[in-house]
């Protein structure tokens, strides 16, 4: 007599994209999630013969996908969003930014503000958010609320700001936070040196130092713009690659955001240190930044992955719009359709994105043994029919409401369009509240 | 005593984005809709001292814009959405679209597929649309029955298709379709001569007469590829607008799609002219077909208003994100992050598209006598709060799911999300068994 192994969940979708290394599709396939993993992934046929359970979600005209990664934002600065657009970046940072986060920011507003960036990004099948900011600890414990997987850096800077006096003030609270958060089953805390124009050359050598001592990710803003490149190249005589290189950020476990202005050297070493990029195309494309040389990158082995920067830059928390926009953008720069398929795109956001963030033994695919990180799309929409190419579809044609149902290690946290682990309507209360104070 | 007067429809909206000349937006606004038109336009209060209705759109949380215009597609594509992607347009088109359609197309597939399109464009608040291909009889049918404006015009070429067999075939089909609609109050009949390189300049002379004998549109695709620059030079050695010019093409109502390969002396022309251009972004990134000049174009007085092209090649129909996308885009290539406001990116999806199809006395914009052609947005969404400006987030940040209402011609043909003037399901399960038959 045969056995029937209990599971927490049985998903049954008409197509399930793995995203592992076959890029392995199931038709009428089937996952079963027990405690935080997926335990079991098959055809739905199977599936019934191993396991049961009392919470089966069924898969008339769906696509189980794997939990979409963020891997670059700044969540809690959605607040802003579509406060200032439309304006030179120097403009948009001095005279609307900056004010207005030296004016507001605070563990309550990074809190509330993180909460509507985990909603936003949950609503959209991301699973994963690399973040960078400030006041982490309220950013930490609003993820774990809403239910997110998020890699958590502290900005470290050189000058004062709401959240610090002096590099050693932030480098001493990224270590508390590091501490503190290390071994959480959601949160992982890194630590971000902003940028090479913003921290000196000792401050990138002690960041360098911690991520070491404690084994942490580093996560930075890297040649995002002309101006950049010229600032380190005066300063330094470097591109800002060669320069991070020298100070010794430029190692393993460091992923680098932008990555827009770099020559074939610079892709060379990016590829060398196996530097994970986060491809910020909307935010890139909005503030006139420039194109980063993504299939350069590509070409030279870079495991380049898509970030949405902050929502006050983009002005969204959609990765879905990320890979639709690159995927279509690069085929124009390079004169060249194939150049970026779809395929290579739903890996950037999923794959890609874990293995940049160092989280790719857990998630990014769909595979038996990782944690259940899964978004569940709806494909009976008029703007998905007919269907030839699931991928075409995921990446060209789906929308964040198309997203039904989304898994964070193994947690139902959306159920049929809606957040279940928090109250929407208060999250969206809290952040007119706060946009009645700020403006 | 103050006698109200009855109006079909009452909306109140917490935003009116009129689009008008002086681009009034009104806070806690409200409309009037009866038959066919806007009869008021103003305050939410003002309107119940003047207005009464048994229809009472409330307006909490939401904003009205003027329908959409979509001014570049080929609707019944949409059944070859996603069918191949990621290829050089050559391939694109002679070994996977010019194949199905030579097999599959059919008066009843254009009804079918038109249908599809009407609903997916609908319900992104697209309320007019312009069309280039084949069946245009069907496809008028279509369309007036899922309730859509819509400027349609049969293709004329030179060679044979499913759809006829020489111009002069073509040219009386079209002669007598235009006959057949003109004066509907919905389909606006044109004529539609394929491109340079599809049609002779007797083919395009002969267009021009019958676009004269009758006040109608011209729609064609120009200068949308490096080829066809080069094509159009070899065989006559003038660009293809200089070409259109000498034939008579490029005259008074002529709307133009894509225009990507233009230079300084075309853009005089297309200015000089009046050339309504239709700027495809997604579409011209997809197929690697190059990024037009449109910061110039505008410099230059031209109208430019924004098209989908065809779902098979795009892979949507989408004019939210075109804005977005438009918007965003020119910003980089330009690198001048002023150079396509987000007003203006309204603009160019309503009032300039609704000007480009000489349907400006009509549609395009919510004033007092145009006709009922309106969106009603729910602000109510994490992606869309909080809220600074409203210009911002219809363009950076809604999605075609944030449209909850719409009207077109005063009726209601979007109601809470859901098409009122056929069953949806009926239509995507028409697509899924075309589906079935193409592949």
């Amino acid at each position: 007599m045969n056995r029937l192994q209990n599971a927490d969940y049985i998903i049954h979708a008409d197509y399930v994209l793995t995203m592992d290394n076959d890029l392995t599709v199931m038709r009428n396939g089937a996952l079963a999630i027990l405690e935080n993993k997926i335990v079991y992934i098959g055809s739905s046929d199977e599936i019934e013969k191993k396991y049961s359970s009392e919470n089966i979600i069924k898969g008339k005209n769906t696509a189980a996908i794997p939990g979409l990664i963020n891997t670059h934002t700044h969540a809690a600065m959605v607040y802003f969003r579509g406060m200032a657009d439309d304006l030179p970046l120097k403009e948009w940072l001095e005279e609307h930014i900056w004010p207005a986060e030296s004016k507001w920011l605070s563990p309550e507003f990074v809190s509330d503000a993180t909460e509507l960036a985990c909603l936003e990004m949950l609503k959209a099948g991301i699973t994963t958010y690399n973040d960078m900011y400030f006041f982490e600890d309220a950013a930490s414990n609003a993820a774990k609320k809403i239910g997110m997987r998020a890699v958590l850096g502290a900005g470290i800077v050189d000058f004062p700001t709401i959240a610090g006096n002096s590099a050693d003030e932030y480098l001493s609270k990224a270590e508390r936070f590091i501490k503190e958060w290390q071994g959480d089953d959601l949160i992982v805390p890194c630590i971000a040196p902003h940028s090479a124009y913003a921290c000196s050359p000792e401050t990138l050598k002690k960041v360098r130092e911690l991520a070491d001592k404690y084994n942490v990710m580093i996560h930075t803003h890297l040649s995002e713009t002309q101006w950049e490149v010229e600032e380190i190249k005066g300063k330094y005589g470097l591109t800002p690659v060669e320069h991070l290189k020298k100070t010794g950020i430029l190692d393993k476990n460091i992923i680098a955001a932008h990555c827009v202005w770099v020559d074939e050297k610079d892709i060379g070493a990016i590829a060398k240190y196996k530097v994970g990029v986060s491809h910020c195309i909307e935010s890139n494309l909005k503030l006139s930044s420039g194109i980063a040389p993504v299939p350069e990158m590509l070409k030279a082995g870079v495991k380049v992955s898509l970030g949405t920067d902050g929502a006050a830059s983009n002005n969204d928390l959609n990765i879905l719009s990320e890979m639709s926009t690159a995927a279509k953008v690069h085929k124009a720069v390079s004169n060249d359709p194939t150049v970026l398929d779809a395929k290579k795109a739903l890996l950037m956001a999923t794959k890609w994105g874990a293995d940049a963030l160092g989280l790719g033994g857990i998630t990014g695919s769909l595979e038996k043994g990782k944690a259940a990180d899964i978004a569940i799309m709806n494909l009976n929409k008029p703007h998905l029919t007919p269907l030839y190419d699931i991928y075409s579809h995921i990446v060209y044609s789906a929308r964040p409401s198309d997203v039904e149902t989304v898994f964070v290690n193994g947690k139902l946290v959306v159920d049929n369009e809606r957040l279940s682990t928090a109250d929407e309507d208060e999250i969206t209360a809290k952040a007119r509240e706060w946009r009645c104070k700020i403006r």
